[in-house]
């Protein structure tokens, strides 16, 4: 059997054309997403393996995109160090038991397997329903961007309160980084086992660290972490954009690029290794003719080797269904 | 009459230590700035012009730096075309009357020097008071900062707002950034007539375009603006690491680093370009040692010519007196 259009990009091979898929392409975007959700809380929807599954085939349906990322959260990781949290409507996410001092980073260590078993669910269920030909992804959020969140309590645009506690408190910030990436180890292991085809590391955020910064503290856990893993995987990080080695050196198979960064320059820097990425998810806005465009461009500079399309983020709630059709489209369409 | 020394590290030349100064350095860390002002709001205070006096040589007193920042804010350019706004606490600025659609970029066009005289009035006072041997800077917002200020109608951390007006609107988006650019343009020549000894852009935000939209739509905008202006320049944007080239292709006479990039990097990069930068704002918040070994790390990087020594931002209001002093005293008493 072959392995799916993305798995062999994954590997670097050459392909027909690029696969595709958008993160966050399960979401708001969708009329059917937003009907979904009137009945159910965001928490209540990733909980639920059937519903979680009917949001994950939307997108998949709806646009044949060759990656079908499961329906969840990356602060589904908070859980199992016990962390609680709540989505707040026009907010995000609030924790209730945010980490209070460098004396609290020391919390109980749940079972994974036990406390996330709905994802395991999720991944059985997608495993049946996804064609062979097509990826079921998986995927977890990064130890920076999980600490940002506990020790800011929620939301934190600049990421301050979490870079400020790394200055004042840097190994209480190293040793809570340090436990939630065993937690997203044992978590992407279980997505692996239930049937995941590959996985990507969501450290968002950790681009907001200097360079030695990144280097001492966040790589050798990205390293650990995507080590356990026995799946292509894909790293994604913001911001890293004159830096793009270091993603690479965190072994991860894929580096997923933003969109401030120009393809044909990271090729240049990383060489060989498979990338994926990077339409700024705003130009899906504009019309569908330059969204064309703009996504061909891509695709040209990245070459017919180990390229996986995607946006450079995750998909705005308010994108117009036309600007993804002509970004997947033109997926679909390009030959080689 | 020797040149003060920034502005001889801003000509490419050795110096015998890094001028030192901090963006944001007149404001709310200072426990003397806080009682200030309790009497006056921050729109008062900028536009009187004794007050914004005092409150620039604050820093001047207490650290000594070699820079002396006019206290004053980027968006006092929306006026003169006719954008109101005021600064809503604990929010930032609220644009009165955003841009309404593609149709609501023409404003009138007001007269810079009479409407923005407080500035002007501001520099007379700083070049009476601050000694020849230190440099008074003036600045002004760039052209994407702005328009993504009046396109969301006030603060928008992803700047999602304006990024998908310009994938929607391109011409409206590129008349709104010339109408600022030639106010900016403008501005800073009013600076440099009344006194500035060097002036800083603060398109702080165009480095969330991709490369190419930045190429089109903003480079040809900043060398147009730094172009007017006769004297030392320097183009501060975050986020552009990897295409620091950029930058230095304004024609701007120092590129102002983020605390991204780094130091060692940007050099190579950019050859004899004179460099501002660049240690992480949240750092002063580590122990003074820690501070000093970060800061000595990036002079020893820079090397000696051609170094103005800052953060890579500003700095946060929170920051500690004694970590702002690590700082700048490891500029004073550095020797090459």
């Amino acid at each position: 059997m072959t392995a799916p259009l993305l798995v062999r990009a994954a590997r670097g091979e050459r392909t027909e054309r690029p696969p595709v898929w958008l993160m966050r392409q399960a979401g708001r975007h969708l009329p059917e997403y937003r009907e979904l959700r009137e009945e159910y809380t965001f928490r209540e929807a990733i909980e639920d393996p059937e519903i979680a599954e009917e949001i994950t085939l939307q997108p998949y349906r709806r646009y044949g995109v060759d990656g079908v990322v499961m329906f969840s959260d990356i602060l589904t990781c908070l859980e199992p160090l016990g962390f609680d949290y709540h989505i707040e409507s026009g907010v995000g996410p609030v924790i209730e038991n945010p980490v209070d001092g460098p004396d609290d980073v020391a919390r109980r260590r749940g079972d994974v397997r036990d406390e996330l078993s709905f994802v395991a669910d999720l991944l059985d269920r997608l495993s049946e329903s996804v064609a062979d030909e097509d990826a079921v992804l998986g995927f977890a959020g990064g130890p920076f961007t999980l600490a940002s969140y506990v020790v800011a309590g929620g939301v934190d645009h600049r990421r301050t309160a979490v870079r400020t506690f790394r200055a004042r408190h840097p190994d209480a910030f190293l040793e809570l980084m340090e436990r939630f990436a065993g937690v997203v180890a044992e978590y992407l292991q279980m997505q692996a086992d239930h049937g995941a085809d590959a996985v990507q590391l969501f450290d968002t955020y950790a681009g907001v660290l200097p360079p030695a910064d990144y280097e001492q503290y966040v790589r050798p856990l990205h390293r650990e972490i995507l080590d356990s893993v026995d799946l292509p995987t894909v790293e994604f990080v913001r911001n890293m954009g004159g830096r793009l080695e270091s993603l690479a050196a965190t072994g991860a198979d894929v580096v997923g690029l933003d969109w401030t960064v120009d393809m044909t320059r990271a090729r240049a820097e990383l060489g060989e290794t498979p990338v994926q990425g990077n339409l700024d998810p705003s130009l899906l806005f504009a019309a569908p003719e330059t969204v064309r465009d703009r996504t061909a461009e891509i695709i040209r500079a990245a070459g017919p080797e180990g390229h996986i399309l995607n946006l450079g983020h995750g998909v705005n709630r308010d994108t117009p269904i036309e600007g993804v059709e002509a970004f997947v489209e033109t997926a679909q369409e390009w030959e080689w």
